[in-house]
């Protein structure tokens, strides 16, 4: 008997996700490998729960309709696997249950911390000699992961920031004389998602200034160039990554909290520099955080990266069937095309990839052209949704039948 | 010699007020009744400094990119018209000034601010007889006007709101536990936009409480409704008006600044409830300001709301043509078409029109379906942009002529 593939999401909703999540079950429906084409509810939570979707006879309308939906239609998780040694039996209760389950190919797509699970499982099936192949499929906004010239979700949250940015933009423009106007951007210590905002500079309407992780940040610096520009131009629009530091290498104006994988959670750098401005300088300011939107704004999909993301959940599947396990789906982008290949997802756990600081200007204030040929290809074209009372029409989980 | 038209624009921006000024410049070029089609740079302030864009000439093309662009193309201002005792001879001097420039039409498009300059203006010209007809445009993304069933910017905004309010819910539903998520809306004392996000919940993905500024908020109450619906769905969705007052009318958790109206600096109420629940119950909270992007994403303009705001600019012109000075352009969506009327602009200026409260469910804490009957039209159809490097193409006024 044919055995089934189990797929489960993983970490923060991104705007195509579900795009990799429709090309898993499309090319597996189409291989006619596999038993059943399960879907875990809530990821990892979901399968240690058992709690999985049936996705094999979805239709096509339906798997289309899935693929331009944000966020996790299956449901994500925050699991983190730890190491075999103090893990327990959870190794061996994944293994049961994928046993169980008949499953025989495993596809999880996620970030750096998802892909150090894909890792885990990966070795520990191998040397336990259970017949399932673990596959990865890359998933960020922050687009931060090594191996791959770019990471799905990382496309879309990029043309949203630098439409909004020049939307704001126009917005501050409109009085003669305006404010310091502050927008955080998110992307963690990656500057990838901060570095957009200078695309709408090519309409004219950008930032003033744009400030990423990879720079130090140096504050009194800031507010000379920012207060200069204002007293220029009556107006200052300054893009500020969440995850900025100063020299000595902790969080500008960030809380001391801290998540379940033990980042510094973060958020608030940019109303702490507009208060500070407005304290030291008298001058009108505003603060503005893009938040959730850049990561599940589906009415402003990038449609490469959606066609990025559904080539990756197929060649996902491609490299389950030649047998590849503990491999990730590398994606390679020129120009109009996208080339994927497998790459050691154990070589992605964990790292992160830095924005290049050689395309940072000198100042630490901008971002050179040259980013631009790397940017344009990911964000080009629009993903045309359908729309229902004036709102784009998502895919519901909940019409599938439950295994 | 046939007299000049100068159009104006003013107050905050929205995503349509520039389809307005687009149906005010085809009309008055179609009527062959002007010398000049002249545009205020900054509004009044543009006006006082007699610094004018010449759009007598502009293509369709440059008209249609015009209409789809956000914000104030031509520049706004937040001029204040003191009454004429006070004012020196400031109305004097707009009257010289419209002589000089040869100006028998002005067409003022803005808020109930505006329209009181409208109707100081118009009342000022018939005194003296100044030859010059005066004729406002309605525009505000708050939907407050009295007179006119709705105004031209409220429908993109409600159309942004709905949708973002949408991918937000999907956004929080990724995770099995999640947390209260509070979004702030605008629309200072009006709840027009908040209400707007009630529409989400058609898809099911939409607020679970939404707090209007015409019902009294209730913090101990809403505290006691968030922690419920958390502690039984592990997620809560809440839609929050900016300017919530409680039982006494103060603002909740609003700053004591004041505008040039003497208006108060509204914005954080969102950000102040997360923080007193993550105090109070310990309960992990994100609070979400939808910020400008609500009176700006022309990326997602609604088309009913565009055809609207060129209807009235049109209509601006047809009134002006026909002598009716000191009337606003008023409007009446029925279905699918809208008709405009004249309405005297002195009973627009300064007032505003509260959301009926009796769509508001009992509790304060919801929307009834009734008011679906009203918004769905208004947000119907999307303005399809041009896209050039991935981003939306706006219109830059500079590329004009200057007067």
């Amino acid at each position: 008997m044919a055995k089934n593939l189990l797929y489960a999401q993983s970490g923060g909703p991104t705007v195509v996700i579900n795009a990799s999540a429709a090309g898993v079950i499309a090319q597996a429906q189409q291989s006619l490998k596999f038993e059943k084409i399960l879907a875990a509810h809530y990821g990892m939570d979901g399968i240690l729960a058992e709690d999985f979707f049936d996705c094999s006879s979805m239709t096509n309308k339906q798997i289309d309709l899935l693929s331009k939906t944000p966020a996790a239609a299956f449901g994500s998780c925050r699991y983190h696997l730890p190491e075999q040694e103090n893990a327990g039996d959870v190794y061996q209760k994944i293994a049961d249950i994928f046993q169980r389950h008949n499953v025989g190919c495993f596809v999880y797509n996620g970030g750096n911390d998802s892909m150090d699970t894909c890792h885990k499982i990966s070795k520990y099936f191998k040397q336990h000699n259970v017949d399932c192949v673990v596959v990865g499929v890359p998933k960020t906004v922050d687009n931060d992961l090594v191996e791959t010239s770019h990471c799905p979700g990382y496309g879309s949250a990029a043309k949203y920031i630098a439409t909004t940015m020049q939307e704001i933009a126009l917005d501050i423009d409109v009085y003669k004389s305006g404010r310091i106007t502050i927008c955080e951007i998110m992307g963690r210590d990656a500057g990838w998602l901060t570095a957009s905002t200078c695309l709408a500079n090519l309409s004219g309407n950008g930032p003033d200034l744009i400030y990423l992780p990879e720079h130090p940040f140096d504050t009194e610096e800031f507010f000379r160039r920012a207060v200069e520009i204002f007293h220029q131009k009556k107006k200052c629009l300054v893009a500020v990554s969440e995850g900025i530091r100063d020299k000595d290498g902790n969080y500008v104006g960030a809380s001391t909290a801290r998540d379940s994988f033990n980042h510094a959670q973060l958020g608030g750098v940019g109303a702490f520099l507009a208060n500070q401005i407005t304290q030291r300088f008298g001058i009108k300011t505003r603060a503005v955080e893009l938040s959730l939107p850049q990561r599940c704004a589906g009415h402003l999909a990038s449609l490469a990266d959606h066609d990025d993301a559904f080539l990756a959940g197929r060649s996902a599947v491609n490299l389950a069937l030649l047998g590849k396990s503990g491999q990730m789906v590398a994606l390679e982008r020129k120009g109009d095309s996208t080339t994927c290949r497998g790459v050691d997802v154990g070589l992605v756990a964990n790292k992160v990839k830095d924005f290049p600081k050689h395309v940072i200007t000198d100042d630490g204030a901008g971002i050179k052209e040259e980013f631009l040929h790397y940017l344009l290809p990911l964000i080009q074209g629009e993903v045309q949704q359908t729309y229902k009372n004036g709102m784009p029409l998502y895919f519901d989980a909940s019409v599938l039948p439950k295994v």
